[in-house]
């Protein structure tokens, strides 16, 4: 739904900016987003309790800033940075592309991210999901089957009238385990230019260039 | 937000007509709404594992209707009798109220119906709630306290940041004492004509005549 990278990149690169500094915030962004896999792992074994990813963020947050050399920030600026994820642009169709959806069948989410997270994403973006779900509300984070189920048991649906739409193969393979259909929609830029993923998305049921692809593949 | 009575009576009437039943949908109603509360006693004890308020709905449906003489109708009927509190009319302020309120905070449900429901009834009503919080999250009913927690803590705001919204003071005396703050939005009609509650309202921090005159007074 949103380009992450490119608003890291802005917001973060404008907060520094006025304050004098230079960091290369595109490498500070991909360590920072590849932090976030491994930082999910104990949660998912078990290992640890749950801890929402507002505070994996910061963790891994407090690394980089010691890695990038960035000291002496107030509290208030690590929350600042912390919260980009809450202040991310939506990729040009996303908007659109839900507002067509939404005619005719429930949105939401079902993401890692933690519920404030994505309500405020959605306030900031416009994004005007129906239903915020997410790994919270499993207490524990994707893959793991349990927060694929929340879908289909919190909106009383068969698992099978329920689309997971995601830019990531992975996703939609777990999903389609939990009894899911599957959507994939194409983000070609997500980390970066020349960094194109190439995943393979045969099998999935919907294949979409973006939401708005989405939504007519959809019939609506 | 919905005026659940008549729209009762209005959708229920309407199935019955087509099947030339007769049944006083009035008292069916009330006698609904007032099994609601008691239905949610034994799981707030902890006596009984949590059972969402569709299903709870659906138990009193079932005394309901051999109660009125409504025999031999289909699973598919029972069905769509019971989804009725999906299908709920808003006030006539609650859809504006609401888009003001949203321009300036989050708006979402803190209410014992559970998602399904109230995203159901959301789509049916063009409630544009951003996001849908209730106690089947908590796996108790209100007023225990861990329904009231969930809005701060999922959200990341201290409770005196989260305004409850209720028609009934009960719901705003116990949202009071998790820490958050009170509006009561006026409903002399919610029990139908000649049962306007009277209810004390002094100390609530908002008292409102409707969503609009709510998000007047909240500054939107």
């Amino acid at each position: 739904m949103v380009d992450w990278r490119s608003s890291l990149l802005r917001d973060l690169g404008g907060w520094a900016k006025a304050r004098g500094l230079t960091v290369d915030w595109a490498s500070f962004a991909d360590e920072w987003r590849a932090g976030y896999q491994p930082a999910m792992e104990p949660v998912r074994q078990g290992a640890v309790p749950f801890r929402s990813l507002d505070l994996l963020h910061r963790e891994i947050l407090e690394r980089l800033l010691a890695k990038y050399g960035i000291a002496g920030i107030s509290e208030a600026d690590k929350d600042y940075i912390n919260r980009v994820w809450h202040r991310l642009d939506p990729w040009p169709d996303a908007v659109r592309g839900l507002w067509r959806l939404k005619q005719r069948y429930i949105v939401g989410t079902l993401s890692n991210g933690n519920v404030a997270l994505l309500v405020n994403m959605a306030k900031y973006a416009a994004l005007p999901w129906d239903v915020v779900l997410c790994a919270e509300l499993a207490r524990t984070y994707k893959p793991v089957p349990a927060v694929y189920d929340l879908a289909p048991n919190l909106l009383g649906l068969p698992p099978q009238a329920v689309v997971m739409v995601a830019a990531h193969a992975g996703d939609l393979v777990a999903a389609a385990k939990a009894g899911m259909r599957t959507a994939y929609v194409d983000r070609p830029l997500e980390f970066g230019p020349g960094k194109e993923p190439h995943e393979a998305t045969a099998g999935f049921d919907f294949v979409a260039r973006d939401f708005v692809h989405l939504a007519e593949l959809l019939g609506t």
